[in-house]
C-alpha cells in the first residue's frame, strides 16, 4: 500500500511512499505548460500549469501517482481498495476520468481552496485510459503549504475532508482513521509518568516510553497512526538538505521492508519508492528500494514552456560511495 | 540508545544504530595487524587480527563501539544503563578494562565460539581510559556467520547467552527481552485468520495485518520486538548491494527521528549514525542522520600489516544526486 | 456507559449492564397488556403485549433502560452520547419521543423483523417527557432469538443494522465498532501458534495466551471487543441457571469496579447494575453492584391482563450466605 | 491458572481466584490450635495457630490452596508451572515438603516479617503426600495488613519479593511480573490528555479511555497488570458489606469465563472458585463459578481448640433469590 505526508519548513514539502510487489516502470515526469493535456469529456487543456510527479506515461499520457505543480500545489493517489467508487458520467458535472484527476487539478489549481472548489463540480468516472488498463482504486491527498485535504469518491459520493494531520495511507477511510487517532492521544515523544499508582515506584527503563502503545506493522491504519504521530514531532532545520532529509526519515517509518508483508502469491510488497518534493521550488527527490541515495530532478532546470513531456528514468542501482577508494 | 543486527546471504553481515542526541566524534578506523594494543592489566599486543569498526580514538586508543576482525567476526557495545555493573580487579581473571573489551575480544578471537571461551577467563573492570572519560554502561553482541551470543555483567557477574534472532537492543536484560517475544509469537508478515468467531464475517482491509500488535515506539523492548521480526522476515537477494541494502532497510525499521525522542534537556535522540559490516569482506559500511547515501570503507584496501591507526572521519553531508544536472 | 449482551441455548437471553456514576431509581417494571400507552403524537394503546424490563417510572409511566416483550422481543437503550441526533416532528412519520421507543416497540412488535419495519416508519423525536427530564443520547440493540439488530438516530437520520455478534457498548457509531473487530481477527481462545519465526523456540508460558491483543480497558470501544470476544466464544449449559450464570460471566467480562474510572466531578462510574432477561420465559434476572446475588421477578407470576404497572425495587444490599450459621 | 490479591480497608482482605478446568474436590477448612500437623521431616506441631481457608483434605491432612491464620497472617499458592523447582532435603535446613508450606507457614508465623524469617531456614522439598499426588508446581504470596512477599523457589534457590501492588498470577517470574508493569506507566483511571498533537483536537469519545493498552486476554501476565490496576485504583466503603464486595469486584476483572480459554484437550478453564477471607475477622468468603452469591463460613463460630479439622462443602447451586414470590 503506501503513505504519504507533507512538511513545512521554510518551503513546503510533500512526498509519499509507493508500496507494491512489483512496478509498472513509473518515471520522474515533468509536463511542461504547453504540452496539451487531453480529458475525455472535458476540453483540452493547451496551457496550464507546470507538474512534476511520478507517472507511468503511456501513450505520451502522464499518469501520475503523485505530483507538484509549478504554484506549490501537490497531489498523490493512495489505494482505496474496497472502498473507492467511481460515478457514471453526469451533465452538469464536470465529468472527469479517475486517471485524469491529478492533471485535471493540478493544471489550474493554485492551492488546494481552488483545488476544493474545482472539486465540487467534478464528477470521478471509471473511464479507462485504455481497456487493458483497468484503473486503481484510489483516494487522494491535496496539500499547499497551508492546508492538506483528503479526497474520497466511495458509495456516497465525492467526499472532502480537511486533513489536519496532513497525511494519508489506506483503508479504512479518513473519517475512520482519523477517529482512531483519538485512541493514542496519550502517546507522547517525552517520557510518560507514572499515573498506574503512587504505590509502586515505576521505572522510566528506556527513553522513547511515552510512545509505547504506537503500532508498529504494516498494516494501512497503523501506517497512519505511526506515520502521523513522526510527521507531527518531527524537528529540523530549516535548510533544503535538512528539510529533505527529515522528510525521508519521516516516510521511513513506514517503510515496507522486504519479507515483513506477504502475499498470498508468495511475493513480497515493499517500499518501491519514496519521493519528498520541494512543492515551494518544483525539486522532485526520491529514493528507491534499491538506492537510498537520494536523487533529485528539478523542474526548473528544463524548459518549462515546452509542449513535450520530459522524462527521467529511475535511478535503482544503490549508489555506494567508496570512501579509501 | 542503540540497536544491533546481523544478517546472512552469502556473506555475513553485522552492524548497528547508534542513537543518542550528540556525537563523540567517532570515526571509522582501521586498526592493523601490528598497531600495539596496550592492556592496563595484560600484556601488550603486538601481533593481532586487524580490525575495522567505528571508534572514538582518544590518544590514538580506538575506543570501539562496533567492530568486525579480519576473521569475520562482529561485536558492538549498546547502552545498558542501570544494569550494567563492572567488578573489580580480580586475581586469576584476566582482568580487562570495559574500553579494552572490544579490542580485546576482536584482536583474538576468530569466531563467537573463541569468545565465548576467553569471556570465560575475563573479569570486566570499571578502569576508565582516563579520569574525564567515564565507561559508558553496556552489554555486547559478539556474531559471527553462524552464531550470535550476547554477554552482560550485571550483579550476578558475567552471562553469556545464545542470540538466537541475532539482534540486541539496550534494557531490560537479554533473558527478558527474549522472554518478551513469546507474548508476539502469533505475529506473522501473511495476512491472519479470522479465530475471531466464525460468525463473524470479518476482512483483512489491508495487507499486512498479520502483524498487527507489533509495537513501533522507540523505546529498547519495543525495537528489540520489531527488529527481531524485521530481521528474521527479511528476504533479499545475495549480492552486495541487495544484502547491504537490505541491512539498511532492516535497522532502518527502529530509527529515530528528530523530536519523537524528546529528552528531560529538551534535546532529541536521532540515530547518528547506521553500519553494515561485511564481515566477511572486511568492508564497513555506513550511514548518518544528515547522508543517506552509503558510504563505504573497505579494510583490505589498507596496509594490514602497518602498525598505526587508520581513521576516516563519517561523511555527514547529504550528497543529493541532480538526475538532470 | 454500558454493554449489552444477547445469548442463546435453549432459550433465548438478553441483557446489559448500566454503568454510571448514581442511580436514578430504577425498578423492574412489569407493563400488563392492558396499561394505557400514551404517546405523544399517536393514538394511545390499550391492548399491547405485556412487557417486563428495568425502568425509571416517572408519573405512573415507565421509562424503560432496557425491557423483553412476552413474545420474547428484546431492546436496551445505551448511551450514545456526541453522535445521537433526533429529529423534529414530521408529517407522515410516526412521530415517536425518543423515550417512548422502547414502549413503541415492545408493545407491537413479536420480533425483530417486525420492529425492523416499523423503524423504517417511525422519526424519533427530542420531545420530553417533561420540561426538567432532558432525554438522554441512545441508541438501541433490539433482539430475538434470530437476531439482532442496532438502531442508530444520527445527523444521516435513521440507520438499522445487523448486529452479528449480538453486542452494543457506546462510542463511535455502531459501523465503526464493528470495523475495529478486523483488527483482532487473530485472536483465538486457544493458544497461539509461533508464526513469528521458526528459528525461535517460543514458548506458551501461561495458558489464554491466543487472546493476546484484547483490550481490557473500560472505554467502549475496548469494551466491544472484549464483550464481543467473550460472548462469542462463551459455552454453558443449556439448563436455566447454567445459561443465567454464564450471562453474568459474559457481561462481567466488562464490569467496571469503582475507583477504575474517575470522572472529572471526582465521582467514579460503576456498573449500578446488570440485568438478564430469560426472554422465552419473560424473567428479568439482576444483580447490583453491592449485590453480587441473583435476584429474578418473574412476569408470569403477575397478572399480565391488568392495568397497573407493577414495580419491584433493586434488591442492593449483599445478600451473603453464613455457612456455619 | 490463578490470581491472588490484597485489599485493606478497616479489616485486611486477602483471596484468590482457582482458575482450571476441573476441582479436586476443595472444601473450606478449619484447623483449630490443637489439630496435631504432622510433618515429614520436622516434630509434629501439636499447638499452633488456627486456619482457615480451601482445601483439598486428603486422609484428614487439609492439603490448603489458600488459607488465613487467627493472627491475620493469609497465604496463598498459585501456579507455577515451568519455574518452580524444589530441593532435595538439605541437612542444616529446616526441610518442608511442597504441600506442608502453607501449614509451616501459617500455624507459627503472626505476620509477613516472622514468615519471612522462617523462609530464610526452609528447604521446600518436592516430598509427595502420596506416590499417588505428585505437587503442584507453585509459587507463594504471603500477606498481612502491612505488607505482602512472593515467595519462588527456582533453580537459584528460594527468593523472596517485596510485593507492593499486593497481588499475584502466574508465570513468568514475579521481577518480570513487576518489570512488565513498567510498561504500563502511563495508564490512568481518568481521562487521558492529548499528548500526541497540539494540531489535532482529538477528543475523549468514551468514559474510561485513560487506561486504553491494559491488556484484557487471560495469560498470567495479562491478568498480572489487570488485576494490579484493578486493585490498586479500587475504592469502596470501609464496611464489611463494602469491602468484601469491592474485592470480588477487584477480583472479577480477572475471572475467566467458559469458553474464552481453551485447552489442547478440548476442555475449558474457568474460574472454579474466587475467595475472599477478612483476615482481620477470620471469615472466609467465597463464590463459585456456578454460583455468584456469597457464601461465607467464619472461623471464630467454630470450636478453635479443637483437635479436628472442621470442613464445609463448597456451595456451588446457584442461589436466585425470586423477588416476586
Amino acid at each position: 500500500m503506501c503513505t504519504a505526508a507533507t512538511y513545512r519548513t521554510k518551503d513546503f514539502y510533500f512526498g509519499r511512499t509507493l508500496d507494491y510487489e512489483f512496478s509498472y516502470g513509473e518515471e520522474i515526469t515533468v509536463t511542461p505548460r504547453n504540452y496539451p493535456f487531453s480529458f475525455r469529456y472535458l476540453p483540452e487543456k493547451r496551457k496550464h500549469y507546470a507538474i512534476i510527479g511520478m507517472a507511468h506515461v503511456e501513450e505520451d499520457y502522464p499518469l501520475y501517482y503523485d505530483a507538484v505543480n509549478e504554484k506549490g500545489l501537490g497531489m498523490a493517489g493512495l489505494n482505496f481498495v474496497g472502498n473507492a467508487v467511481y460515478g457514471e458520467v453526469r451533465e452538469g458535472k464536470e465529468n472527469v476520468a479517475v486517471f485524469e484527476l491529478i492533471p485535471y487539478i493540478l493544471s489550474q489549481c493554485e492551492n488546494a481552496e481552488e483545488a476544493r472548489e474545482l472539486l465540487g463540480k467534478i464528477q470521478i468516472t471509471d473511464t479507462r485510459f485504455k481497456e487493458q488498463l483497468p484503473n486503481g482504486r484510489l483516494h487522494w491527498i491535496i496539500a499547499d503549504e497551508k492546508e492538506a485535504i483528503t479526497v474520497e469518491s466511495g458509495t456516497e459520493g465525492l467526499k472532502i475532508y480537511e486533513n489536519a494531520p496532513g497525511v494519508l495511507t489506506n483503508n479504512p477511510p479518513f473519517p475512520m482513521q482519523m477517529f482512531q487517532l483519538n485512541n493514542y492521544m496519550q502517546l507522547s515523544s517525552r517520557q510518560p509518568e507514572n499515573l498506574f499508582s503512587d504505590q509502586l515506584s515505576l521505572e522510566t527503563y528506556s527513553r522513547g516510553m511515552g510512545a509505547l502503545g504506537l503500532p508498529g506493522d504494516l498494516s494501512s491504519a497503523s501506517r497512519f497512526v505511526r506515520v502521523a504521530f513522526t510527521k507531527l514531532h518531527a524537528r529540523s532545520g530549516e535548510g533544503e538538505a535538512d528539510s529533505v532529509g527529515q522528510f525521508f526519515h519521516i516516510l521511513g517509518s513506514v517503510e515496507q521492508t522486504r519479507g515483513c508483508c506477504e502475499l498470498e502469491n508468495g511475493k513480497y510488497e515493499i517500499t518501491i519508492y519514496t519521493s519528498c518534493c520541494n512543492a515551494t521550488k518544483g525539486i522532485y527527490y526520491y529514493t528507491t528500494y534499491t538506492n537510498r541515495q537520494i536523487t533529485a530532478v528539478d523542474m526548473h532546470r528544463e524548459k518549462l514552456d515546452g509542449t513535450e513531456l520530459i522524462r527521467y528514468p529511475m535511478l535503482e542501482e544503490e549508489q555506494i560511495r567508496l570512501q579509501n577508494a
